[in-house]
C-alpha cells in the first residue's frame, strides 16, 4: 500500500484513451499539429484570459525553463527554503538560468508572505557586486500540502511588482490546491499577479504532461528557444498535448484532485492530533514517532520519512488512483495509535 | 500524403499496448520500478554486453546529455557539418556541456572518416589557448540517410582512441541503419569502438522514448545527475521504459525499420536518376528541380525542401506507418518525371 | 580620511619598483617568462611544500576559478552566509562553476565549525534529486575580520575529508590573518587540510595580483584551461608575477599587514565597548548608533555602514598605507564618544 | 631577437609613469575614482561621440564580455574562421555567453565581406531548431595583419543591420590599423556601424589594459554585471584607467603603433616576394620554406610558425619596443634569402 507520492500513480483512463484517439495519421512534428495548436485556446478558456501554453513532460523542466525565461544569469530567484526547486531538482534552476541564485526564504506552511519577501529583498540589495533580484517563485499547493489563498498570493506579488520582480508559480499540484480552494483558476494565477505557471498534470493522472502557461505573452519566444535547446520540445507533440487537452476538457483534473484531497482529509481526521500542517491538498504530514512509523510499515503501509529517518515524522501522499480500501485501512490503523 | 519526417508517424500498436500493460498499481517513481529496472538487462542482451541504459524522451536530450558527460566545458566535439546536433538542436550540445564547441567536419554522405577526423584534430591543436579535443559524435544512420559500415566506424574510432577522444553515436535512426546493414547491434557500436549510444525509438514507432546506452560504465553517475538537473528524469518512468522494452522485446524495432526502409528503396528505385545520396535507410534525397517539386506537391505529396526552397532538391522520409498506397502513388508520380 | 576598504590603498613602493625592474626586453607571453616560472618555487618555499601557483588579478577570479576546478555544475559549495563569495561577487562562483550552488551556513565570527558544516551536510543529503556536496570554502581572515586558528581549520577540513569534500580558502586578507596568528603559512593551509588557496596581495600593497596556490597538484590542468577560457590568463604575465614575487620575497606582505593590523588594534582599543567582533586583522566593526556614525562622518572620516544605513553599525578598514595621523585622529574621536 | 608577438613587449615609459602618478592617496575602489570616471569623456573625445567605456585587463575578457552582452545563449556569432575569438581564446565566447555558437566564415585576408556574411546568414536560417543569428564580430587589424577600410566595415555592418545583428569589433591591434589607415577612430567604428569595440592597449605599450567601448549605450548595465560576475571588475581600477588615459592622452597609442608598423613595412619590403598577405599593421607573414625558417632561427631570430611546423610559413610580429638593430638585422637576413 504505497503512499510514497502521487507520482507513483497510474495514468487515468480518460488520458490513456486520449493517446489512442490522437494516434491516427501522420501529423507534423514539434507542435505544428491540430492538438497542440488547440492548447492555447483550451487553457485560455480554463484561465479566462488569453495565454500561450507550451507542453513539457516534467515539472522540473516546466519550472526551470520558465524561471530561466524570467531570470538573467546574474539574477536572484526568491523561493521558500523548502520549495521543490530548492530541494528536489538537483540544481535545475541554476542550470537552465546559467547560474542564477535561489535566495532561500523561511516561513510557516512553506509559504512566502509579503513580509518575508520584503525582508529577503532588503537583505539582498542590488549593487554591481550582488546578484540582482528579478524573480519570485511560489508553489501551489506548497511542499507542505497547504494552499495559498488568492489574497495571500496577491500580497506577495504586490511586493514583487513594486520591486520589478517577475512571478513564477510551480503548480505541480495546482489542481489539488484549486479543488481545496474552490475558486477559479484565474483567482490564484494572473488575477493574483502570476506571470507564468507550471501547470502540472502528471501527478494528477497524466503519464507525463505539464503545461507552461504564460500570462505575460512578451516572453514566449525566448521560452520556445530555451525549450528546444534543452531537449524539451517533444517531436510527437500530439501525445503530450492530448494528455493536457483531455485533462482540462474532461474535467478529470478536478475529479482526480477532489478524490485524492478527500481521502487526505479522511486520513488527516483519523490522525488529527499527529498533524504537522493543516491538510489542504493531497498530502498529510504526521508526527508519529519512530515506533508509530515502524508499526505502520509493519502493517504494510509504505511512505517516506519526513525529514530524516530519525525524525519520527512521516509524509503520506494520496494518489488520484489510491484504492479506497488502502485509505480506509490506513485510517483505521492511525485511529488506533 | 505526408513524407515530411518519420516523427510525423503514429505510435505503433505494440508500444501503445505496452503503456496500458504497465498502467496498473502504484509504482515507485524516477526509475525505481520493475520495468525501468529491466532496461539494463534487456538492452544488454540486445547489444551482447553489459550496459547501463537510461530513458529520456527526446533525441536532443539523449545526444546532448551523453555528449555533456563526455565533454568538459572547454572541450571540442568533432561532428559532421550536417549532423543533427549541429543543424537542428538550437545549440543543445553547447547548453548541456556548458559551452563546449562543435568542430565541423565536411565529408561525403554525411560521414566522418579516419582521414577527415585526423585532419580536423590536427587543425585544432591542444594548447592552453584552444578548445581541447575530447569527443567525436557519429550519426547512424546519417543525416543523408546513409549507414556507416562496421569497419567505417572502427576506423574513425581508432583515430579517436589514439587521440584519447570519447565516441558518441547519435542513433535516432539506429534501427533503420541496422535493418539495412543486417549486422548485429554490437557490430556498429561497442565492438566498433562506440562509448555511448543515443538509441532512438521515437521515430520508429514509439510515442516519445530514447535510451542512452553506456558501453563505458564509468561515466554513468555524472550522466544521472545531469539528466535530473536537466529535467529529463521522468517521474512515471515506467511509461518510457515500457515503450523501450516493447520496442526491443517484440522485435518491432526491426519490423518497423525494415518496412520503412523497403518503401524508401522502392521510391529510390522509381527515381534512380534523381538520387542525391544512396538510399540506405528510410530517407530519399532527390534532385527534382523547382518544377518537379511543385508538380509533386500539386499531386498531394508533402515533404521538406532539401537545402533552400530554391535548391530544386527534396527530402522524402518514409515513416514506419506510411500507408502503402501513398508510397506506390509517389513511385508512380516519380517514375513519370 | 578614507577607511572604506583596503582596496582603496595605493601600491607599495617595493611592488611598484618591481614593475620597473621586470620591464626590460621582450619576454614570451602568457606566463612563459622567467618571472612567472619562478612563482612555483617562491611560493613553494613560502608554504614549505611543493605547490603550483597561478597569477590572476582579482580575488573574485582567484576564488571562482579555483572553486570551479573543485566543483561540478551539480555540486554544492558550503560557505559561511556572510562570505565574500556569497555577498560580494555577483554570483561569480555560480558563473564559473556553470551553476553550482552555494549552501549558506550561519555561525559566529563569520566562521564555519565542524559542527555547523556537519549539520549543513546532513541537511543536504546526496541523492539524484539534490545538488551534491563537493566543496567547502573558508575565508581567512573572515569577513568579520577574525582569523581561524590552525586547529579550527583542521577540525572543519576533517569533516570535509570524511565526506569527500575538497577545501578552498579565500585568502584575500591572508597576510593579515597570518600577521595576527604569528604562525607559519603552512599551519593554516595544507597542514590544516586546505587544497587550494586564493592568496591575496592586492588589498595588502599590490596593484592587482593574486595567486591561486594548489597544494593538491592533480587539479591544475583543468584550472589552467578554465583560467584562459575566462580571460584571466594575462598576456604580459611578468607584470603580475613581479608583484607576487616582490610581495613574498621582500617580506612586504608581513610588514604591510602588521602595520595595518596594529592600527586596527589601536582603533579597537579606542572604542573597546563598541566592538561587534574581536579585532584580529585590519578591520574594526563598531556599534556607534546613527548619531555616532554621523558625528564621525562630520569629522571627516569615511567608512561604510555595516548592514544597512539604519543599522547604527560601521565597518572601518585600515589600509596598509593608512597615514598614521588619520588613525590617531580616529582614535581620538572614538575615545570621546 | 624575439618577433613572437607584440605581447612580448615591455610597457612604454609614458604608461609606467602614469602608474606612479596615480599612486597617491586612498581612492574608492571598483571604478569610483577620479581616473576611471574620466574614461568616458576621454574616449568619447577620441571617438567623437558619447560613449561608455569600461576597463578590463585582457583582450579575451574584452571580447567575450562584450559579445556576451550582445548574444543570448542560443545566439550565433558570425566571425572569420581565423579570428582570435575562434582560434586563441579556449572557447571564451562560448563560456561568457553561456553556450552561444560561433559560425565560421572563410575569406581572404581574414576579412568578412557583405557577401560572405550574407551567405553565412542564409546558410543558418532561424527556426526554433537552430541557433539564432544575433551577432557579428570583426577584427581590426585582422589576424592576418590586414586592415579593414571604412567602407569595407560599413558594407558588412549594413548586412548585419538588415538582419538585426549587433556588431562587435575586436580591436586588440586597433591602433596599428588606425596608424595604417590614417583615418579617424570614428571612421572604422560607430560611423561604420560598430556597436561595441574592444579597444586594445596591452599589445601596443600598456602593461594590461583594454577598454570596452560601447557606442550603443543601452547595453551597459548588463555588461557591468557580467564583468563583475566574471571577476573582471578590478578593485584598484585607477591603475588600469591610468594606463588607458595615458595611452590616449599622450598620443603614445599612435607613436607606438606607427613605429611598429613602420618596421613591419621595412621587413615586408625586404622579403617582398615571400609575403603571404599585404603588410598593413605590425605583422608580417612570410613563405620561407623549412630551410628558410631554420636559417633565420639559427641566426638568432625567434618567431612562431604560421600554420604547422611543416608549413614553411612564418609569422613575424614587430613590437612597439622592438630594437631597431633587431629589425635591420632581420631585414638584412631576409634580403639575402
Amino acid at each position: 500500500m504505497k503512499f510514497f507520492s502521487d507520482n507513483t500513480a497510474t495514468a487515468c483512463p480518460e488520458i490513456l484513451a486520449a493517446l489512442s484517439d490522437v494516434n491516427r495519421g501522420r501529423a507534423k512534428a514539434y507542435g505544428d499539429d491540430e492538438w497542440t495548436r488547440r492548447l492555447d485556446a483550451v487553457l485560455g478558456e480554463h484561465f479566462g484570459k488569453e495565454v500561450r501554453a507550451f507542453c513539457v513532460v516534467t515539472g522540473t523542466a516546466a519550472n526551470s525553463l520558465s524561471i530561466a525565461t524570467l531570470t538573467p544569469p546574474y539574477g536572484a530567484i526568491f523561493a521558500h527554503e523548502e520549495a521543490h526547486i530548492v530541494r528536489d531538482e538537483c540544481g535545475a534552476p541554476e542550470f537552465f538560468s546559467n547560474g542564477a541564485r535561489i535566495v532561500l526564504i523561511p516561513g510557516a506552511d512553506a509559504k512566502l508572505t509579503a513580509d518575508s519577501l520584503t525582508a529577503a529583498i532588503e537583505n539582498n540589495p542590488a549593487t554591481v557586486h550582488t546578484v540582482q533580484p528579478t524573480t519570485v517563485s511560489l508553489t501551489q499547493a506548497t511542499e507542505f500540502g497547504t494552499a495559498y489563498r488568492p489574497d495571500e498570493i496577491a500580497s506577495v506579488t504586490e511586493v514583487a511588482r513594486r520591486h520589478k520582480l517577475k512571478v513564477h508559480m510551480d503548480g505541480a499540484r495546482f489542481a489539488n490546491a484549486l479543488a481545496f480552494l474552490g475558486c477559479a483558476p484565474a483567482d490564484v494565477t494572473w488575477r493574483a499577479g502570476v506571470d507564468v505557471l507550471s501547470f502540472g498534470a502528471t501527478k494528477n493522472g497524466a503519464l507525463a504532461a505539464e503545461a507552461v502557461v504564460f500570462f505575460d505573452l512578451a516572453l514566449v519566444r525566448d521560452f520556445e528557444l530555451r525549450r528546444k535547446r534543452a531537449g524539451h520540445l517533444i517531436s510527437k507533440s500530439r501525445f503530450v498535448a492530448a494528455q493536457l487537452l483531455s485533462y482540462v476538457e474532461t474535467g478529470v483534473w478536478k475529479r482526480n484532485a477532489a478524490r485524492a484531497n478527500g481521502y487526505a482529509q479522511k486520513i488527516g481526521a483519523a490522525a488529527a492530533e499527529a498533524l504537522i500542517y493543516p491538510v489542504e491538498a493531497n498530502e498529510v504530514f504526521l508526527r508519529l514517532g519512530a515506533n508509530g512509523k515502524q508499526r505502520l510499515r509493519a502493517a504494510g503501509f509504505e511512505f517516506y520519512d519526513w525529514g530524516s529517518e530519525r525524525s519520527g515524522e512521516a509524509r503520506v501522499v494520496v494518489s488520484w488512483d489510491q484504492p479506497e480500501d488502502e485509505v480506509l485501512a490506513l485510517c483505521r490503523e492511525l485511529s488506533r495509535m
